[in-house]
């Protein structure tokens, strides 16, 4: 990648055409733009025959100058049950539900400190979400909480989901209540491949039946090299969630169930400054499954938890963390083809989604406010809220002002 | 924007060619893609011949992989005088220069809170940069510094610069020494037009001789529209910098010297979740100027801060804060036509960047370490330090690194 300052025409043109192979963004060629007065007005350009690369894509721009795809957002303490515990894990809320006036969130739940790879795995604790269980609480306000007890316990020995169950999302549906969450059965390996799992109930207060097997589970066609407990070192990476599907997220839709899910690959690589973190989708007809990936899959190159909504008859998605579209809300008509619709500075992590807004009362209804997790250190998480604020344009004599 | 959820094929179509018009960045289309196997299994992709619209995206990014545009950071707190002082502003540090072994930085201060528009304008501070001079200070290792006094005082009564000086830059060249910097004359009103000064010595420890008129004033050419002090109400626009020119920054460069630059419109508005704000270039043959606006301003139609450094024959500079192209790193071969060469999940404020690092070391190497601000409350502001850190691939059986 090194461009060298050269004079010559033929040597510029070169490097022009280099560059546009190290970029992470094409800008449009000026055939490309629909260049109307208004528009130029709008980026206040100077010159409509003398446009930068920066005008180039701004004129690729929606012209309404909307800032309803757009927030900022802040977090605050929780009390009650919530409040951070020493020595308790708490992390990774699924979404807020509402039901005989409470408020609902499920979380895993875990104690104690983590080991590392380096012990006994099949005696200690690997990460913070190892050994966990899925807790819920309940709260009249949405902040002050107080903790109702297990929700679904990890498997009997033997059982796949024997090791730990975390990172559940909840699904109300005809009445029924449906958790899926990941499951880990075994010894915790370095390698060991995760799946999805998922429990159903009449009331969010159970009791909770599990399925008998996952739900979904990583692609089969990766190769690792060697023995050693190494997830880097592959004769062959396989598909896009060869290693791990994490977070997954069940949204009804279009008369079917779409479960979104975060990939990890078996040889995982940092790429263009991030993790190499994919989405992806897979349908079913019915709640319990069977749920097909997509062909289409991935569904996002970039983002790291799941953090998905119905809007204005598509789905919406929140892409944080890893990948050049990290800090994005994206949108589709299909549920597979997102769209970049906005930039953001950040946003909360592991959001617990808020489904008891009406997500269509504006684009980004669903993120009003909701739970987020946080890490007080390695060890020990805790679950906090987040408000989102959407920067809207002056009023008249006032500053930028925020809804 | 309100796309309703319809099954009709033809409608369809129409909601497909409605998003086109409202997204923020284009997806190519599947003929403008070079798609190779390398690619494809790069990016993950499980059928090359169902591509999701990410996918599509991802297959324009650079294929080597390469981290070297990215960063995370971190900031810090400085010690001696330059640490946090109770009463007096400090902010907007300029670039760090080294001479006689020490580092040296110019930055904005001021004593006592602001007390905004709303009193006596002509006896009261507005702005913590208001009634503003320029200071410097010296520190041996960067982290401890000793203020050594004031470097441009602000000017006689009368003069353009007599209200306040601020928000500098340093240039060193051919052994002579340049700081350019925002000026306010008269009462600091809301609608006040602000303009660029600059001073040169023949030491950084001055003294320093003052142009006797700016060097870059606001675009003449948009109209107020009433007699209120509101600078949201306008007949015209103008051009993109109508009201203000902040932040500047020269660099020499081809011969030439490059002044960049941050434009504030008259009659700003909040447009995509952010402020109005584009960066400018004005061109001189000679450090002193006259510097000429280019011709194809704006040169980015996001960010804030100007941060602008030379690499491999063209520059670089880092976009933050406002826009849908905030947090990114761009670079081009003419300081003109910016390209998007990576996205970041955030960036220090108002970045003093570190020019005594040889930048050509690699793409980030002048954001290595460097000084940057910080609000303590809306009244105070300090200097601290950052330090930037590139997120590098998987070593064999390690954890993601960083360097």
């Amino acid at each position: 990648m090194k461009i060298k300052n050269c004079l010559s025409p033929f040597v510029v043109l070169a490097l022009t055409f280099n560059l546009t192979a190290t970029h992470i963004q094409k800008t449009p060629d000026i055939s490309e733009l629909d260049i109307t007065p208004k528009k130029i007005d709008q980026l206040g350009i100077t010159n409509p025959d003398k446009l930068s690369a920066a005008s180039k894509r701004a004129l690729m721009w929606p012209d309404d100058l909307s800032s309803e795809w757009f927030f900022e957002y802040n977090v605050y303490d929780l009390k009650g049950d919530l409040a951070y515990e020493e020595g308790v894990v708490r992390r990774d809320p699924s979404a807020l539900i509402k039901h005989s006036g409470k408020y609902y969130v499920w979380y895993t739940k875990s104690v104690g400190p983590r080991d590392g790879f380096g012990g006994d795995i099949s005696k200690e604790k690997v990460f913070p979400w190892d050994r966990s269980d899925i807790w819920y609480a309940t709260s009249k306000d949405g902040l002050t909480w107080e903790e109702q007890g297990l929700a679904v316990p990890r498997g009997e020995p033997g059982a796949y989901d024997d090791r730990s169950v975390f990172t559940t999302e909840i699904m109300e549906w005809e009445g029924k209540y449906y958790l899926c969450y990941q499951v880990v059965g075994g010894d915790y390996v370095v390698r060991v491949k995760n799946e999805v799992g998922l429990a159903w109930a009449d009331s969010p207060d159970g009791p909770w039946t599990k399925s008998k097997e996952p739900i979904l589970s990583p692609a089969d066609n990766g190769i690792w090299k060697g023995e050693e407990q190494n997830r880097f070192i592959v004769e062959k990476k396989g598909d896009f969630d060869s290693h791990k599907v994490h977070d997954p997220c069940i949204i009804p839709y279009k008369g079917k169930f779409y479960l979104f899910y975060k990939g990890e690959q078996m040889g995982e690589e940092i790429t263009w400054g991030g993790r190499e973190i994919r989405h992806g989708v897979a349908i079913a007809d019915n709640p319990k499954g069977p749920y097909v990936k997509s062909e289409y899959n991935p569904i996002s190159n970039s983002g790291h938890e799941i953090c998905v909504w119905p809007y204005n008859g598509g789905i919406a998605s929140l892409i944080t963390t890893d990948g050049p579209e990290k800090n994005t809300v994206q949108w589709s008509l299909d549920g597979i083809n997102f769209e970049i619709m906005s930039v953001v500075k950040g946003a909360p992590h592991a959001i617990g989604i808020n489904r008891t807004i009406d997500p269509e009362e504006e684009p980004l209804a669903a993120l009003r406010w909701g739970l987020t997790h946080q890490y007080m250190n390695p060890d020990y998480q805790y679950i906090r809220g987040f408000k989102t604020r959407r920067i809207i344009r002056h009023v008249a004599a006032g500053a930028p002002g925020t809804k």
